[in-house]
């Protein structure tokens, strides 16, 4: 029945044949990528003035202007820097690859630790934007947005495991959507603010300063906007999923890219300025501007539903990232195999689903407010930058190639900036909440080291050599001793007793006990069977039946000689429904798991199947 | 490891031996009692309060009065009844029992269902107002609230697993420290009044009249006020733990009982006139007497730390009474029976443990906010005293015992107003979540009956008589197929082929794989082994190894002879850390619990232990 549930949920299943791979031209690439990286500006001008607004007031806007330049400015260096990648990984350079490739195993842990956090960041921030951006077009909604945060990231995590990427293509709508409507709003807010100056916006008199500029007060917002970047590292991971000549279009993909971000980035600055927006976390910072620019219009919705849309779709890229650089590190054996085995429609379905329910829980445990989640996310894109730039200067001097001084210098003076930035993103924004980023990383670097020995260990400790095989006999003359615990007999205790009878002449019957009476009974009932089978009771003055049954049963595997094989044969009840597994054969389970954890005891599971009957009256 | 971390908290088992009882005389009996009656004063004054002062303002000290003499009266009604009980049920009868055996069973559920909830109910309640007490004195600690409710409750679970009842005579000190501190706050409230007059309140500028005085408003405050009586039933329940002459002792206390009721809470409510107590969450009212009374002395410390102690005492109350119904109902096949087993240290573990964790997350959903709990608490308490009224009219009309007229007028009358105060209870109090009880009640009785019917049924279909048994053959002829799963050759696989082989000739290795490379190289290793086991070897197209794997074993069984039994062998990597535990055999799990759950094949696990290594390179 769950199969079924399942199948209606996620559809059936489809052949390996089907796997195929619809490859990105320009604009369907854009639209793609534009979907992480684009979005980001949703919410990276609201970043800044929340840092700005309450200590310098009316200045912040002066001062918007400077810190969105020098982020243009790190954009611009990271996107030639990007080029170098495509340039040199071919076949997809991800900062874990490049990281580990070039400087070492731990690096490139960390950098795909890095990443992995932030895929999961990506989903609990843009889901929680896009709802931001919902509820300042419909404000009583706003009671609701954990639910709907969480019911798009359901929605999303189903339609990925169903597998959407092949109906990819209806993507590009609402990316398109949100640039061109967005550029609309940009020139429209310019000649606007040029032919009649700027409207009162919605809320401006609760700027105050209360405080002094300060340098440091500069790097916070810098680091703050710093999230704008966020996204920008998708091209270079996607180089095989464009059309060929692949490393071209990844190329011009990746220069329209920036050549948005800078457009879109930098006009919503300049626009913050003139129209006083101010970040009150509903409506946004988009949204008052629409207002203050279009006022209650049509158009003021299409960009409130644009923005919202976009955010899903950058949501919807980490369901596309997480899985499949999970699926790359588990590969290497630093993740479980489950991570690399493809679903039943031929998606990850294991690395989706756990980033659907980390990312639930995020939203839940953060309230679906992505100003408190930010901090956590721009310290992890930032280091895994620095470690890709780094990497890419060793590829560099290794290799030697044409012009390796020159690319060696661009990727070098990449890598000083965004570890700069990294270091001014961990320090001004540890104590609200980048620390548990960078407590979390060494945590996830040590599992991947633990889950990799680990599997290496089991793989040396089970591997038999190719020339030992003929010499493996498998006609062994083990003796068998069955051990079947019984509780009292009925149907279900005489069939396994038959069975095990079956398979050896050596049986014991253990019943352990914690009423004497019952232990009578049983004894009574026993001496009636025409059998020779031992019974063995046992009272327990503690209470617990398991302990004095583990107790005898290791005490018997531990007397026999290496040519017996001791197995406890468990009879389990069988219920074809759902009360029936809550309330029976826990005991079963437990000394299941505890003979096979202590010992070498083989553990069989006698089946009697108990037919439900609703005609019972009580 | 977990075994022992399992002693140190909970301490060493004791043996059934050391079960023995310690019964009550009358003071300690009181104490007992008087931790859950009376602790529940300390918040009905407020409760009533809380319904009466945004409404009607001043005049809310009036009806204070009013509405108290109407709940001193109910109470007197039901001190009467319940002595009744008490001569009726030497045993014990608690609602479940009286109402089980005289009205019917669902009515006996239902009575049981809704104590049930009580019992989690005055755990969340009494611990979250045991901390508001604490709160009142040491404000600062009001952030923590919700952490050091739950605290209280993992104490107390923890304290109740180890089996705290036995040295339980301790726990009268704080019943009486808070009888006596009571006592001598309103002795001492009402001289200083007469002598000097009220002194100003803490607050008091807030009270103004926004509605009108209606009827209803006067029966809300009186089903909020009747939170005072709960806990009056637990004299009855528990005759058989009294002394001998046990009813006579049971009546006694009852009798102290109530009239330390009624001096304490009437009392409460005239001093709350006289000094114009506030319900503001903290200070609570209690808190805000004992300063208008003391003053910031030690005694306004005295009365807080007794009135805590109380109420957590009253938790402790439930964490008896819950499991002791818990078992009641188990016995009689209504609950798992997991319910009825003495734990390790003689108490019932599982219902305590049960206890605790409800508890814990009801104070973390009403965030330890006893005023929103309270309208889920009375409704309970009100259906389960009338169900009790009812079985005891009925008792006396069967029994046709001496006076059996004039006892069951009086239950009558008791189970009239019991009746009517439920309806009060439940309509005022509907919609503030009295509706979440009367949803959880049905499906309470609705479960309880789908358990029983279970257990019954399956009962009935293991059931041998005893005259079949000397008809029972043990010594059957069945031949045995054993099929063992294998995704590699290696260690763990030889060995349980060399276990199954010993056990049959008729052996099938059985080989499904997504990767075809893999199967053909297993093919090759299979043809260097010396052995004549066929190997079956399957391409899954649809990348799930378990699907068709359960196809060909359950084809198989499909075909086996009635004499042939199939048993699937599944080779399992034993790892000693719980990282094994999570890395590996999940895909055997899956296997075991679908071919037990589908058909009638033996499931058999044969343990492969692989040695931590710490050595290991990567």
């Amino acid at each position: 029945m769950l199969k079924k549930l399942a199948d209606l949920i996620i559809g059936k299943p489809l052949p390996n044949e089907q796997s195929s791979h619809e490859r990105y031209n320009i604009p369907f690439g854009l639209a793609i990528m534009a979907s992480d990286a684009v979005s980001s500006v949703a919410y990276a001008a609201e970043e800044i003035l929340i840092v700005l607004i309450p200590i310098i007031g009316l200045a912040s806007y002066y001062w918007l202007g400077w810190i969105s330049f020098m982020i243009i400015a790190l954009l611009s260096i990271l996107t030639i820097s990007y080029i170098q990648v495509i340039h040199a990984y071919p076949q997809g350079g991800g900062a874990y690859i490049v990281a580990k490739e070039n400087i070492g195993l731990k690096s490139g842990l960390v950098a795909g630790s890095a990443l992995l956090i932030d895929y999961l960041l990506t989903v609990a921030v843009s889901a929680s934007s896009g709802i931001a951006a919902i509820i300042s077009a419909f404000p009583h909604l706003s009671e609701y947005k954990v639910i709907l945060a969480i019911t798009i990231v359901i929605v999303l995590t189903i339609l990925n495991l169903r597998g959407i990427s092949e109906s990819a293509k209806i993507f590009s709508i609402p990316a398109y959507l949100f640039i061109i409507s967005m550029i609309f709003m940009i020139i429209y807010g310019f000649i606007k603010f040029y032919l009649y100056g700027a409207p009162t916006a919605m809320i401006n008199e609760q700027i105050k300063a209360t405080g002094d500029l300060s340098v440091f007060l500069i790097l916070r917002a810098f680091s703050s906007g710093c999230s704008a970047l966020t996204g920008l590292e998708a091209v270079s991971n996607s180089v095989p999923n464009f059309r060929e000549p692949a490393q071209k279009n990844a190329k011009t993909v990746m220069i329209f890219l920036s050549s948005l971000i800078i457009f879109i980035f930098g006009g919503m600055s300049i626009l913050s300025r003139f129209y006083h927006t101010i970040p009150v976390g509903y409506p946004t910072v988009i949204a008052q501007m629409a207002y203050a620019i279009f006022g209650q219009s049509f158009m003021f919705y299409v960009i409130q539903f644009a923005t919202a849309l976009i955010l899903i779709m950058a949501c919807n890229t980490a369901f596309t990232g997480f899985p499949m650089l999970m699926h790359t590190v588990g590969k290497d054996g630093f993740v479980p195999k489950q991570f690399t085995i493809k679903g039943k429609r031929l998606s990850f379905s294991t690395g989706i689903v756990a980033l659907g329910i980390v990312a639930c829980i995020l939203i839940a445990v953060f309230d679906a407010n992505n100003h408190d989640l930010m901090p956590l996310y721009s310290v992890g894109v930032f280091l895994s930058f620095t470690l890709a730039q780094a990497g890419m200067v060793k590829h560099w001097v290794n290799s030697k190639e044409n012009g390796w001084i020159k690319r060696a210098s661009i990727n070098g003076f990449g890598a000083i900036i965004t570890a700069g930035t990294t270091l001014i993103i961990a320090y001004e924004k540890f104590a609200h909440g980048a620390w548990m980023v960078i407590v979390i990383i060494p945590i996830l670097v040590f599992s991947m080291i633990a889950i990799k020995k680990h599997y290496t260990n089991v793989a040396a400790q089970l591997k038999i050599e190719n020339n030992e095989l003929k010499n493996v006999n498998l006609d062994k003359n083990f003796s068998h001793i069955i051990i079947v615990p019984i509780a009292s007999l009925n149907k279900a205790t005489i069939a396994t007793l038959e069975y095990a009878r079956s398979l050896s002449k050596d049986i014991i019957a253990l019943n352990v006990s914690t009423d004497i009476d019952a232990i009578n009974e049983l004894k009574k009932k026993w001496s009636e069977l025409n059998t020779d089978i031992l019974l063995v009771s046992k009272y327990s003055t503690y209470r617990t039946v398991i302990d004095p049954l583990l107790d005898y049963i290791n005490q018997i595997a531990n007397s026999a000689s290496k040519n017996e094989k001791v197995t406890v044969m468990i009879p389990e009840f069988i219920t074809h429904n759902s009360l029936g597994e809550i309330l029976h054969n826990h005991t079963g389970f437990i000394i299941r798991e505890s003979l096979l954890q202590n010992n070498n005891i083989i553990v069989s599971t006698y089946p009697y199947h108990v037919q439900d009957n609703t005609d019972i009256e009580i």
